[in-house]
Order: C-alpha cells, then sequence, then structure tokens
C-alpha cells in the first residue's frame, strides 16, 4: 500500500493563550479502522473561535498544543486495513462526535448525547490541515458533484436541521432568535421545510440581511424593535408555534419564552456562558410548552436530511458563504468571526 | 332579525339512479346554533360523482331527493341566537364531518373518527345550491382576501395535507400514488413540507403533466413504465420513505407496498371498493413498515395547517383548477370528471 | 321540570384574608346547557389551601365572597333544557377548566392548555357546598360502583397521570421529587405503567412512608442524603430516565435536572413561586434533555386513563384518602393540609 | 491466551428434510472481534419447528450441514482481541440479528430493520451446541442472578416487547391474537405496562390457561366465543385500543381488524404464509387504524426494556417455561412444540 509521508501544513494551538500558529507538522499515521483524508475545504466554526480566543471554556477543556478545526471535506487518500465501506477516492465530511458505542445512550440509538463523547478538533488532533485521521465509522460520503464548501458546512448545518425538524414545523411559525451561521441556516431549514411564517430576530443588521436572503419572512432587529410584541402581532396575539433559541443569551433566551404560544416548543441549540433564571410556572408550565436541549446532530439520521435537503436544492447555503481564504490566512478568518461580519468562513488548504 | 326567505337554486339529487336536476328549491331555515351561508364557490369532489353516477355505495347510503355537495365558501347571512363566534359578513367554508361529540374518539380529540360521523351533502343537506344552512361548530373562518374558488377546495386540500403531513416528510421521498385533484395537491403539500424528491404516479397524461406543475421531480406514467422499479432507481434501490395511496386500485396499492423501503410509512387516503390483498409477511412485517388508514381531516389542525399553507404561499393549488362553471353547467361538470380530464371543478352559484 | 329551590350549606371565601365561612347560601340555578349536582365528596386541593390562606397569588386572582373548591363527585338532580348526554341520576365528577372552544389551542384539540382558560372553584363558583351548579360539558360520568371519595380525587389523579404518562415509562426509572397527594398518585402511576425503579423525594417521613404504600422502590429523605448521588447510586451512575417535578422548589428542581439521565425527560406540574435559575448549558442542552410544562389534564384523554387505571385495579389510591370529614369540620381539614400530615382530605357535604 | 479446543455435542441440521440429529462437531474458533461461550441454556423458537419441520420457507432459505438454534444464554469462556467491552465470565445472551451498520436504515439507527439482515442459526452458525461463537457487538450482558433459562428466553420476549411498547397501552384496552410464547409473554407485557384489559385469543385450552397465568382479563376460545362480539362486549361497543397479532391466521388477522376500535393500533409480529385479504377501506381508512409490521427487537433499546422489566419482577415469564430437558432429548421438545402443548422448552446443554 502505498502511503503517504511526510509533513504538512496546520493551525496549530500551540500554546494556553489567545491565538494560533501556522506550522509544518508531521501528516498523521492511521489505524486499522481509520483513513487519511487531504482537506479540501473546512471552515471556521463558533467553538473554534473560543478556542482561538482562549476563554475559560478552552482553558478547562482543552490541551495545545494541537491542531484544531472539525469542519470540512475532503478526499481519501489511505485506508487502514479493516475498512470496509470507504476506498481511496471518496468524497467525505465527518461528524464530530466520537462516541462509546456501550453506553445507555449508545445502546438505545442515541448516539448524539453518548456519556463519553470526546469531539474532533477539541479533544483530539483536527482538521485545520492538509491532511486529517479519522474513524471510517464517523465518515459521511458527499456525493462527488458536491462543492467542497458546501460539504464542508454540513456539520453545522446538521445543528440547525437538528433543532428545526425535531418536531413539526409545516404549516407553523417558527421563531429563530440569533442569526450566527446555525442561525441563518436554521431560518432557511424552516422555510424548507413548510413553516408559514419564519421570524429572525439578531442585533446585527448584516446577519439579519442575510436571514432574509434564507428566506425569513419577518426580520427583527431586537435592540430597536420589541420582540415580544412584534412576535405577538405577526401571529395575531396568539404567539410563535415553535422558537429556535441559538443566541445563548439570557435576554434573547426570556424573550423566547415570552413568545411562545401555548404547547409550542422551544428547541435549545445554543450555550450561555453562565446559569439562566427563567419563569418556569407562567412561560413553561402554565403554557404546556416543551423545552428541548439540542446537541450534535443525529447519527446519522440529521446527516441523511442534510444532505438530501441540500441536493434537491430545497435548502440553499451559498448565500451564507461569504469568505474563502487560504489556510495561511487563518487569522483575518478569526477577525471576521469575531467582528460578526461574515456569514461562513471557509479555509482552502 | 331580518330573514332570507323565499327559494334558492339548487342541485338535486331526485332519484334513485344516475344524474340529477338542477331545481328551485327553499331556502333552508337555521336552527339556534346554526347559520345560513350564501354559496360563492362550490366544488365537484369524488363522492359528489359517486352520488351523481348512482353507484353501489350511494345505493347503501344516500336517501334522495336531497341537495348534495360539501365543498364550498361563501358568506354568513344569517345567524342562529346561539352562535357566538361567527357574524354576518363572515368569509367562510366549513368541515364536512358532523360529530357527537361523546365517543371515546371525540372525548380524546379524534373528532376526524367520531363513531357517529355524519357527512354534510351525503347524510345531510348539501351546498350545490345558492343556500346552505351549516351548525356553527362546523364553520371555518377563512381569511378575506382568499380567492373563492380556493377556499372552496381546502376541505380536500385538507385530505392531502392529513395524510401527507401524519409523519416526517422534510428530506425524505414521497411516492403519490394516483393524481387526482388530491392526489395533486398532495405533491403540492409534500413539496412544501421539504420532501427531497415526490414521485407522483398514474395512467392519465393529463395529470401527470399537472403533478409536474404542482413540483413533482419524477412523474411516472404507471402504464408504460414499470412503477416499482422506477421508484427503486430513483432511491438508489433502497425505496420510497413514505407512500400516499390514492388511487384505490388493488394493483397499484400493492406497488406501493413493493416500494416502500423498510420502515416506510404507507398513508392509505383511498377507497378500495372490494377487498385488498396483501403480502402482509413481506410487504409490512419484514419490512417494519407503518400502514395508516387516513379519513377527512383532522378537526380543526388540518384546517390551520391548510390555510397557513395557502396564505402563506407555500403550495399554490391554483394550476388545480382547471374549470370554473356556473351552476346551471354542472352536468359539464360531471362529465369532465368522470372523464379524468379535469383537476378541479368549480360550480359558481 | 321539579326544580331544587332554598338554601344550602357551604364554605365561602368571605373575604380577602384568611380564612373561609361555613353558610347558608341560595341553591344556584342552572342555564339551560348546565346540571345541577348534589355533591357526594368533595376534596381539598392545595390550591384551596392557597385561597383559605390568602397567599399573594390569590390576592391578584380571587374575588371573595364566592364558594371555593372544585374536587368532587356528585349526582346529578337537575337538567337544562338543551343538555342530551346526561341525566338525572348521573353519578358524575367534573374537569375544572372551562375553555373557550375557538383559541388556536382549542381548535387543534389541545383544551387543557386554552388560551383563555376560567377554573372553577377560582374564577366561578366552586363545589365546597351541598350542591354545584356546572355545564354538561365539563362532566365525566363515574362507574355507579366507584366509591364518592375516590371518585372525587380523580381531577388531582388526573394532574398525576398527565404527567407520568407524558412519555413512556415502562421498563424505565422514574423519579418523583415532591410527594404530596398528586406526586403519591405519581408513584403509583408510574408503577402501573411498568416503571422498573420509582425513586420517591420528600422532606416528610410521614410522605415516604406513603410513597412506599404507592410502591415506590426507593423513598429518600432529601434533607438527610444526597438526593442526586442517590439517584446515581440506583441508576449505576446513569441517571434517571424521567423525573417528575411536583415539589416547586428550586433546589429540589435543580435536583431533578442534576440527576436525569442523557436524553431523559423532566415533566414539570409544580408551580415554583418565583424565577428559577437553571444550568441551562449543562443540564438541558448537552444532556439533551427534554422539559415538559404539565398543566391541567388532557380533556378528556386523561379523564380516560384515569377511569380505567382505577376500574381495573392497575392503581389503588385508597391509601392515599387518609381523613374523611364533614362539610362542617372543613378547619380541621385545612389545618391537617398546611400541617402536611395527611393524604388527600375528603370532605362530606 | 488460552484457547477452547476439541469437539461439543451440538444439534446438527443434517440434511435438506424433516428432523435434525445430535453430533460431535468441533468448537468453532473466534475472530478478532468474537468471544466463544459456553452455552447454559437455549430454547426453542417456532422458527426452530419451521427448520426442524422443513416447510417451503426453510427449503428457501436454510443450508443444511449446519448447526442450528439461536435463543441461549451462556458465560464467556473465549475472547477476540479486538474485544473490549466484555470478559471471559460475564453472563451473556445474544441479539439474534446480524446487521450491516452502513444501509439507510442501519444510519438511521433501525437495526431491526437492516436491509442486509442475516439471523443467527439461520443464516449463520447457531447455539444448540455446548458452544457458540459469535460476535461481540450481539452480545447483551446479563445479570449473573439471573436464571439461565430466563435468561435464555429473553429474546423471544424481545418480540413481545417490540410489539407491545409499540405504542401507548396504560389505561388501555389490549388484544392478544394467538397465545404462542411470544403472545403469552405480551400477556404479561400489557399488563405490566398498565393495560387496563388485556383479552387474551387462540384455540388451544392449554394455551388460554397459561394466559390467564399471565394476566389476561378475557380468556376467548375463538373456536367457541365469536371473537369480535366478545370483543366488543367487553369495550362497551368501542372495540380494543390495540390488537397485537401473533396468529398468522388470515381469519384471526381478520378478527382483529374488525375488533379494533376507531384510531387504534394492529401491531403484527406474526408471518402469515400466504397473501392476506384485507377490508382496507372500512377497517383500515373509515376507523383511521394504523398497522405496524414488528420485526425482531430495537437494537437495542428493546433489550434494555426486557431486562429491566424482568429484574423489577414487573414481568414474571416463570409459568411460561414448562419444559426443561437435557441436548439430547431436543426429539421430546420439538415433538411438544409441534403438539403445542408446551410454554417455552428450555434445553441444557
Amino acid at each position: 500500500m502505498f502511503t503517504v509521508n511526510g509533513t504538512m501544513k496546520a493551525i496549530v494551538k500551540h500554546h494556553r493563550g489567545a491565538g494560533a500558529q501556522l506550522k509544518e507538522v508531521a501528516i498523521p499515521e492511521i489505524r486499522d479502522d481509520e483513513v487519511l483524508i487531504r482537506v479540501k475545504a473546512t471552515s471556521i466554526c463558533g467553538t473554534d473561535v473560543h478556542i482561538y480566543n482562549w476563554d475559560e471554556w478552552s482553558e478547562s477543556r482543552v490541551n495545545p498544543p494541537y491542531v484544531f478545526g472539525h469542519e470540512f471535506s475532503g478526499e481519501i487518500v489511505e485506508i487502514g486495513e479493516k475498512v470496509y465501506n470507504f476506498q481511496k477516492g471518496d468524497f467525505v465530511s465527518a461528524e464530530t462526535h466520537l462516541v462509546c458505542g456501550h453506553c445507555p445512550q449508545c445502546l438505545t440509538g442515541k448516539f448524539h448525547i453518548c456519556e463519553n463523547t470526546k469531539i474532533i478538533g477539541v479533544d483530539t488532533q483536527g482538521c485545520f490541515a492538509e491532511y486529517v485521521a479519522l474513524p471510517a465509522d464517523n465518515l459521511w460520503k458527499n456525493p462527488e458533484d458536491m462543492p467542497t464548501d458546501i460539504a464542508s458546512i454540513q456539520e453545522p448545518m446538521g445543528n440547525a436541521v437538528h433543532t428545526v425538524l425535531n418536531g413539526d414545523v409545516a404549516g407553523k411559525s417558527v421563531a429563530v432568535i440569533g442569526c450566527g451561521p446555525i442561525g441563518l441556516m436554521a431560518v432557511g431549514v424552516a422555510k424548507a421545510a413548510g413553516a408559514s411564517k419564519v421570524l429572525a430576530f439578531d442585533l446585527n443588521p448584516y446577519r439579519l440581511e442575510l436571514a432574509e436572503k434564507m428566506g425569513a419572512t419577518s426580520t427583527i432587529h431586537s435592540g430597536e424593535i420589541d420582540p415580544v410584541r412584534e412576535a405577538m402581532k405577526v401571529t395575531d396575539g396568539h404567539g410563535v408555534d415553535v422558537v429556535c433559541e441559538m443566541s445563548g443569551h439570557p435576554v434573547a433566551m426570556d424573550q423566547g419564552f415570552k413568545m411562545i404560544t401555548n404547547g409550542g416548543r422551544v428547541s435549545i441549540l445554543s450555550l450561555p456562558t453562565k446559569r439562566v433564571s427563567l419563569d418556569v410556572t407562567n412561560d413553561i408550565v402554565f403554557k404546556g410548552v416543551e423545552v428541548q436541549g439540542i446537541t450534535g446532530r443525529k447519527m446519522y439520521e440529521t446527516w441523511q436530511q442534510v444532505s438530501r435537503l441540500l441536493q434537491s436544492g430545497q435548502v440553499d447555503v451559498a448565500p451564507l458563504i461569504t469568505h474563502h481564504l487560504s489556510l495561511e490566512e487563518f487569522e483575518k478568518g478569526f477577525e471576521l468571526m469575531n467582528q460578526g461580519q461574515c456569514g461562513k468562513v471557509v479555509l482552502h488548504p
């Protein structure tokens, strides 16, 4: 078997502090059950920004030096001996959660909430590099004609799909609170799945414009217009049927609970950094509301949905990919993300 | 209170045999809990054609002479003393099922499968007339700006919505077997709700063309192409995720069970006239298939979905309304329906 | 028609302050759609205690003077002209929620979360009396041989059933946090529905003993043993599958969120008096938890379940009815409730 | 590593015809991902009887000579190099379906309806022997104190649990049609999960007696009493809420469809040998019935449920194990099964 040897360029989180460095490192070796992938496109996630900026969470979780990054698409260039379902040349992306397979959650098919989850690029070597080695069990095969940047952002789109489609939306009103890239994709998914009204909330005009492009029927600047009053107005005073909470801000989250209709669904994907105070009695119990914590992507039901929504053209995420950079330009990418003046930023090694 | 008196034109099923007659009959009086509606548009359903043609089912169920018809939209012109939620001038349509309210199904909110259902225009006086009297409890208020013909066909569209949305469709492949008007609406609903592939099957090229207009991604003439083979081809050999059976033909129904994927859903709205022979072991049990009998519309969840899908523009049923006739031209309408060379036929009193 | 005239004894909330008075008041008259019921048994709910004690909530909601109380069973002695499904002599109880029938929730069968709910004995005249007048639409017919006290506590048992059965429990571990009468019934319902482990938490040894009688497999005094540690121990470190939160205490509620397993269900029936601070990120999102607000009883699916669980003997609530008093002894009843040294207290007019 | 060598006793399906032979064969070798298990108890399934009798299905599916049998419990005596979650001495049973892991069903967690399923003891070497080699992925670890015969019949009990718990049963009426061993277990599971009425139907008085022991509230000899009329009588004329079809007889299946209430659930586990004629219009569509094909066990949600229902004592299957035999007495076991004068027959190697 031909073996890829030598070194590659990679963005390395080199120390326990802000920043990262482009370095030449060894191309990873693969185990029996792994493949080596040449990365074609890799996109920057909010989690990567946390690691780059080195916040409290990073301090507690991440162990530099290592290669970070977890969203990508690429071509398989080498295959482990015990890998049966993939071959060299396959165009793939990967599920980011590495799961144990034997906890009660894994044993009942809820792999995405495995008790022992490890995350690629957080707990293991990542994909901000020319090559990445991954277990075959975590690969998702892409159609050959899918653009590499679209293929790379399937992972975060999976978060959006998991959130929006974790209940009915056809003919319903859906509020997306927080229009970062995943929120923007949620707008598109809700629209594609037949939502009759899609309300997008944010404080950033740039992102509200993108929300409109993605199909929002109302875009609301939460700093200028009272979000709850607006939601009530648009729904004849009854409140919205579904809230997708993607902001992580306690105030915005509380607004979500105020605008939800009796019997509605609040699906929370965001990760507030502190405890959140809720009016459980009036906003959850009396209203008979269902609150869902959403994490990761259903393995691999969500991937199937993402792939099909993209291939069929039901959702078009192209407007969200606002910047293409080389691996060398990663610092500019992180700067754009920190400023919020971008949709998805894709790096091409 | 002003009372509407006198006579009106109505299509009367006058005898126990084929045909019907346009007659001058008394305008109906209303009870305390009823309203009188001036009919603006009324559309012909397949059930009406059965009654018109006088088949075996009609012989066993229907008692002429009476006014038939059950799909309509109109304006309230008179109101019973105990009617609180509607007023004169309201633009309404009506749910066709009159339910008892006290059987186990009604008591658990499943009104559409009430043990004691009566059907407007079948068991009671109908709406092929200038006026119709109906219980306020069965009315659905329409937006003022909804076209009268669109408002009239919400009832059959409810059948389509009930069938398609009785399970997930976003990102799935959906087969619609039988492209009569309800099948055609099902195509549009599946597309609007995010189906990635919508396969439409029929023997009638006219209707397959309409299916394409409604958004079918594949239209298959079941007499010319093997439907099961085609469904397998389109789904990479795995079978379709959802089958909406709307043909009532045993052969077509069997094809539906052959093309369904393991774990798929077969929702049957059609009414085969004879017992149907199924391969329960191979097509239902081993495949872990879910079969759903679908009747009527969820009261009033389905009406809410229909109304919102129409108002938001997610589904456009205008292409399906192929003929507008006066009440006097009803015989032409029934002829068109018998020939299958039409979508929906709307009569305007 | 014979008419019941004259006066009756009733417990009247007579002023905006603590306490109540037994008074002689007029027997209520009935409307066309109502019936008059001679009360056989009426039980004291925690809500009644709030009104009796006159807390902040009562101050904002209740308008004395009026007859309070809402749990009862009795015999119909008079019937309105438009009542068709009941007759004199019928043995009935009643759903406490008076609903509007035309809000989006009512129109989709979710009557228990009607936007315009009024509550018997809170917003209208109640049943702590010899007679009560109620709309026929709110009645539930009891089997003739059901004991009157058991029939009276079906309403709160409905809360327990609604909470426990709002998801799967067979073969699962269920924690009931807060063992007031509804919590105790929840223990019995969980056991009857096949829960493999039922953990009961409270600070009151008297009630923990009752929990054991109802079938709890573990009873935990939350002040003496760490509830989260104990729950983890009993579930091999994985956490419980279902939490029924019935305490209303922020600390206990937080413990519920700590002991829930990944992907578990937290159903909240309790009504915390203040906002509650939750660790949304770690206890809801990362764990993929489903939180359900539970209010009232599904109308009338829950009543059907309650009735059948009692009639079949699957749940025996007799051990919970610890005190039988006359109407005159109501003050003793409220005292017992305030001290927590009782299960259900039933008054017999 | 110590290796088990030599020969063992096994029941071999030796030719393409009726019968089987006890033979001395080589103890199987294990692959890296497999374990070797010393069989403690192995039970006879209806499928084994088909193979023993050599019917049409066996002729088309099975390739003698080989060791058959698939229900068992035993102790791990040897472990492959790549097996991480089990160790020597573990007491285990096994899921019978060997699945591919990469078809659309496996990728969405529905392993039990894998497109490429192979069945242990049908398509591969089975467990009617002193030793069996199996992939670690298919093992289920039993509690050490579970009796070996109970542990062996968890697999068929999984069929019963999968069927009964594939929808709500608490407070509902459940009909079990066909009281073979799995039907009898279904009776016990329905009762444990809170069914208020459990109707058991069969033609065999011996098995109806066992059904009563398992908790049936009505046992009906379908040859002597009209099953549909009886079901209607027991349910006040409304029909049963859930039908578990386990007979495979077209007539009995049709009766199930006649006795189901509007909106009820018919879960079919049986495998009729020919096509079945159904009244789709009246028994499925108009009644809004849900029909579920049930195959295998949810991997491994069902195993978790089975294990917990047994351990908690919620279901007691001991009365069903009517015969214990040595491996040498297998012919007697098959004779008992063919005569239907038994519950489960367990062989002890």
